[in-house]
């Protein structure tokens, strides 16, 4: 019998093999994953520089050399924006699928690649904190429908949710992103900077806030809008604008009262 | 032996009867949480209108006669802004603590009442949202030391939080509300905005925000800030800024990554 006619069973010919080309915290993340997901086998992480002490706990191959690259269907680069084009180069002549993770750039950085994609996790991550894999949104993009054929099976395996997103897409998803995240984050600095100028103690407001956060995403952050801009209590704002004169919250504070009442005025 | 003069049970000795002036969602809900407290007496409910089907189902006695109130140590105004120094008229001659419940007046607003006060739960309520009271701060303020006290033992009765707030604090507790909460969710509604726009599902972004929110409550908001403008990224900054060119959203993109870049400038 020859061993190179026997049929492998279903279970091995199914199985995707991912290389994860990058070893920073998405890297590193993506990898812990990948090794636990059914169906999936990491064949190796490759990073050109050292690895996080943090890898040596996981059981898989690692290299620094670009020319020892194990062969994989999917090689999945998690290096930051401008390095993407540059790694990419190692593995273009291979037969794989060469996805990028990143927010910010456009599928077609990697256009000397015909089977390109992109992978990316809608999630920011810290090394030392668990991630919960059910709880990352993939955005995905190839190709061809091959491609997202396997991007979304490597997401299922992976057990998050994948979204079909086009460069384009990915664009103003991280401006909404920015909004969402960014932006609400420095307004929840300026409240806090507000109560730590008159001691009061900022987690006073911390029930206010997650009521005000779930009920955004339970109705919808533009019907859930409440206060003195939305139902135009003018008395109410210039006595805030008199409470906030000379302060560096004032400009903000009354920019967003204006946003609110423009965004609104334009509904009505 | 006269009746007069046995000792009343110490129980009963401490019990605080309260009369709510006002039946509207936060008196309806107030009247709820007194209803239940150990060591707190629901007198009445004085309404001057009617009174929500809802209040059918509490086993409290109801007046809308200003002559009828009922005696209590405490009368707990939950009217609106406007209507309290009105319907405190009723109970200015009176023995007990009058208090209202609202963030935006000063406790003076009450100042022909000798034992006047504040008993201002920070939340918002619904009719039909059950409140875990365990959530809600109470910012407390009185005249005297006896009526903090009071107020203090109704807030622990009701098993909530409770924090001494001058007038004074309560004014800039309201702006950093105004921030943390109307800011805030108007800034989600603008990144729903440019999803909708861009055909992006807006629960995309849930996982990332709720992130978001959770690290910057445990973190504080002010070391939490990521993205573009803080880390001075002109490149994708001014990526951004073509990408808006000519939506409604430019505009407020631009005012906020200016007031991250001045205030991370000013601490530099």
């Amino acid at each position: 019998m020859d061993i190179k006619n026997v049929e492998i069973v279903p279970y091995f010919r199914t199985m995707i093999r991912v290389v994860i080309i990058g070893a920073g915290r998405v890297g590193y993340h993506m990898a812990k994953a990948v090794l636990k997901a059914p169906g999936l086998a990491l064949a190796q992480v490759y990073n050109r520089s050292d690895f996080h002490p943090l890898f040596d706990a996981l059981p898989v191959s690692r290299t620094r050399d670009s020319n020892q690259i194990a062969k994989a269907d999917v090689y999945w680069i998690t290096v930051t924006d401008d390095a993407i084009s540059n790694v990419a180069e190692s593995v273009s002549g291979r037969d794989g699928w060469v996805v990028h993770s990143s927010g910010g750039q456009p599928m077609d950085i990697l256009n000397f690649i015909d089977k390109r994609g992109v992978l990316y996790p809608l999630q920011s991550f810290s090394w030392e904190v668990k991630v919960d894999m059910t709880q990352i949104p993939f955005c995905i993009e190839a190709t061809e429908a091959e491609g997202l054929e396997i991007l979304q099976k490597i997401v299922h395996a992976l057990e998050a949710q994948s979204y079909n997103i086009s460069s384009d897409q990915r664009n103003y998803l991280h401006i909404a992103a920015v909004f969402a995240n960014n932006f609400s984050n420095h307004i929840l600095t300026r409240a806090q900077s507000v109560c730590r100028e008159h001691q009061i103690p900022f987690k006073i407001l911390f029930p206010l806030l997650r009521e005000t956060v779930s009920k955004a995403l339970l109705l919808d952050p533009e019907h859930a809008q409440t206060g003195p801009a939305a139902r135009n209590d003018t008395k109410t704002i210039e006595r805030h604008e008199k409470l906030l004169k000379g302060s560096t919250h004032l400009e903000l504070y009354q920019l967003l009262t204006k946003a609110i009442q423009s965004y609104y005025g334009k509904k009505l």
